[in-house]
């Protein structure tokens, strides 16, 4: 499918798509860079490329696909390193979970005969790094690409080809709305998550041992939410700042009225509520997206 | 182990610990009650009872235990109706979420004689009624006893052997702290759940069918805690109203403190909170209550 396939970043998504290309042979030769010696000496020996690099300008040099799998805050600074190595005709794509701020990244830094398509498969695991990818991770899940209206339709449909090829679904959406839908389906919940086991975190130790004991009750599934890489989510926060904003204000506006039906003991109020949520989990299993 | 057992409520908690007696042979005689006929019809139907009523002051008559699964707001009417019938020596334990609020419901009603054991199993899932139920429910989980000053040890024993029966792991505890700790670990999680999918339902139906289609990236977690019996649910949040407040004024500060970092970009806090979080996943990990 390529003569030679760039991936810079090899966290849990890149060394997925690198397992995936192996595995499938989809390209000549694939490079591997990443700008940490550890994560470097790691793929190396778990066999996940053909050449493995922390230096990303040769990195990319004659690649005819360079796929930028870094935090959305690093994209900008490997776009600009790249950049005079990219050559005529390449396809540049990324994986962040952040569109808006990723384009304006990474955009000015694709000269004309480089082209950009920006896209977020919308998939993972609260685990990270090289050993924590899986060639099937991508199966099944939505990958939403947001072509700009200079990106040629040649080179979408080459990155569309490529995830369909892992198994993931496509979708193309305007950067913007990707940015809203994500901010409700994703960022929020992720927040919110970090913040109840927050919360937790600050407990005195005797209660804390407890709630980590009694977890199994609804904590749990929090933690597992709230145990996703760092780096990742401080960057697509600060990324997704008006998004997350607004629809956190909504969230807020939403739990003063639950807390409110609680403190004066409005039962009606709350048993609405309570019924219209369990419709939209209804609709999920209805479409397949959970049992 | 007893001659006549009774349950009341016939739902998921009840249903499961019909199973379980029937299976392991732990009553001569098992009389399952419900005040709902459609309810008596399907335990009739899948054979969870020797004796199956709508009758409840008969259903208790000559117990030597009776267990009351109903949801908390009915304890107190449930108590009332049986406490009549209830036999010199029989034991009385219930399955409420809450504690405090049902030893006032049932307590008044168990005259000397009739010892009480509140119970709270913790278990569940995001399904309700009889043919919810099963019997592997509550293996390896925890179900707390939070005996009263004049609860005799002999009835506290009697019902920690039933519940270990049924493969769960007893925890006594004081019933004030009962419902602190579960305020953090399983209330406070659905009222956000609850909050974050009804949010949700607000939205614009176009957006609303983007978030079902792209549940996967979070919000799917959220829907299958927001999909429990909401019936179940508004009573706890009655009935546990000091408690919950108080860990959500805790969750309230901890959000508006997160949404100022994001506001002010700072990426120092946002990184310091997420990576504390995940500590908390490991060791939640460690104990064996995650993978």
């Amino acid at each position: 499918m390529f003569n030679k396939v760039t991936i810079i970043g090899m966290g849990l998504i890149g060394s997925s798509l690198a397992r995936i290309i192996l595995k499938k042979r989809l390209a000549k030769t694939l490079i591997a860079a990443d700008t940490s010696l550890d994560v470097c000496k790691k793929v190396h020996d778990l066999g996940l490329a053909h050449i493995v690099t922390d230096q990303l300008l040769q990195a990319v040099e004659d690649s005819d696909l360079v796929v930028l799998a870094v935090p959305v805050g690093a994209m900008k600074s490997v776009a600009e390193r790249i950049a005079p190595a990219l050559k005529d005709g390449a396809v540049v794509t990324d994986t962040g979970s952040v569109k808006m701020a990723v384009i304006e990244a990474i955009g000015p830094h694709c000269r004309p005969g480089v082209d950009f398509v920006p896209g977020h498969p919308i998939a993972g695991t609260e685990f990270s790094g090289p050993e924590a990818g899986f060639a099937e991770l991508f199966e099944n899940r939505w990958c939403v690409l947001t072509p700009l209206p200079d990106t040629s339709i040649r080179s979408v449909e080459k990155v569309t080809k490529l995830w369909e090829e892992a198994g993931a679904m496509i979708e193309i959406m305007d950067p913007a709305h990707h940015d809203l839908v994500l901010g409700i389906t994703s960022h929020l919940p992720h927040l919110i998550a970090y913040t109840i086991v927050g919360t937790a975190t600050e407990l005195e130790d005797d209660i804390k041992s407890e709630v980590i004991k009694f977890s199994a009750s609804g904590f749990r599934d929090f933690t597992r939410i709230a145990a996703s890489d760092p780096v990742m989510w401080r960057d697509i926060f600060l990324n997704n700042k008006a998004a997350v904003l607004e629809v956190l204000q909504r969230f807020s506006e939403d739990l003063t009225a639950l807390q409110k039906a609680i403190r004066q003991g409005n039962g009606d109020y709350l048993y609405d509520v309570f019924t219209k949520t369990r419709a939209i989990r209804k609709q999920i299993v209805q479409i397949g997206q959970a049992e």
